[in-house]
């Protein structure tokens, strides 16, 4: 089985681009919370998510930190093949946010291929605008709207990723998406209790009304 | 004088490329505050800019504005261009600041040439990954920094752009910068005058104390 062949692009490059990113190309573990890559570190490559979960985020001077996106199976991560681009100016750490297995595709190899393949790097472009359009969003989201929609729709996606209403999720790590303080995220979940929205308990978090939750986010 | 011999890729296109987007560019006149481009808009083009300058922002829901970047003389805009590539999802407005002149690249000419150039799809990755820099830099500002902080900031780079202390600006302008409603630009102000760093005066802003407003971004 070869994985790259889950890249819409590959049967549009030429047998021998085909092969070099195939014999360059490794598979490895990340352990839950292991890093896959960090912006002062050196450029890992491309890589293809083939089982797992992957979280993109940014970190502030004093360490507090904020989502940029989730990959999860045969999703791309290109920023941790920074360096195949000059223009990227920014700094992306990248872990597993569960135990994953990706694909890497070394840099030096996918850029060889990329400078010369228009195909590939019109597929890049199309990554690249992918991802920044998750980020436009989360501008969208942290510039106007209150916390309690965000909050509420952070809730919900987590519901619809892990298929249950028991989320195992502690407020600090809810704060890290969100780039807010972890007792802004306690009160917030309070008031939800409250509204008879979610109940608490010890590391557990659980939605008893869904569509209240979609109320507010709206 | 070929304005697209500004584009660095240019060279690197064949003789038949070059020409389909020689043949293609036209220049065109923006009067300050007209729109050259808005997201539910038809796909107007690439724009190279020959003079003048370009704004890009997002306006929320209820019509509150933030600015994603600038653009001055020899910038590429390539969200003018969105239609040229499927994911970009998201709306973005862009504005002349000054008078303006640019040069529009019809989206359907470049489109045509950078799906067979790899050089020009590479480039496309450059600009983008530029401007995605520039946004990645404003989730940092507005997630992490005081308002103090990017306010003294905005204030010294706007007096860098124009070359002068005295700028002739309203503090809803600034707040549509900066995302932030006027009173709040108005109450930093006033504390800004309190410390000595600037004075106000109708529809003008004098810093005074430049220093100063450098040790607050710091």
């Amino acid at each position: 089985m070869n994985y790259l062949t889950y890249l819409s692009v590959f049967d549009k490059l030429t047998k021998s681009q085909q092969d070099a990113l195939t014999s360059a190309a490794f598979v490895r573990k990340f352990r839950k919370s292991e890093i896959l890559h960090n912006g002062s570190q050196d450029c890992t490559g491309l890589i293809l998510v083939l089982s797992g979960q992957i979280r993109a985020f940014t970190i502030s001077d004093d360490g507090r930190e904020i989502t940029m996106y989730r990959l999860f199976e045969r999703d791309i991560c290109l920023f941790s093949a920074a360096c195949i681009m000059n223009s990227i100016q920014f700094d992306i750490t990248i872990t597993a946010e569960k135990d994953a297995e990706v694909l890497v595709i070394p840099s030096e190899v996918y850029k060889s291929v990329m400078e010369v393949s228009a195909p590939l790097a019109n597929y890049t472009n199309e990554v690249m605008a992918s991802r920044f359009s998750d980020v436009m969003w989360l501008i969208d989201q942290v510039m106007w709207k209150s916390f309690d929609k965000r909050l509420a729709g952070f809730l919900l996606n987590e519901a619809n990723i892990e298929g249950t209403n028991t989320l195992k999720i502690t407020h600090e790590t809810i704060g890290n998406h969100l780039g807010s303080p972890r007792e802004v995220v306690t009160r917030m979940l309070k008031y939800f209790v409250n509204e008879r929205l979610i109940s608490l308990s010890r590391g557990t978090i659980e939605i008893i009304d869904k569509s209240g939750l979609e109320k507010i986010t709206d």
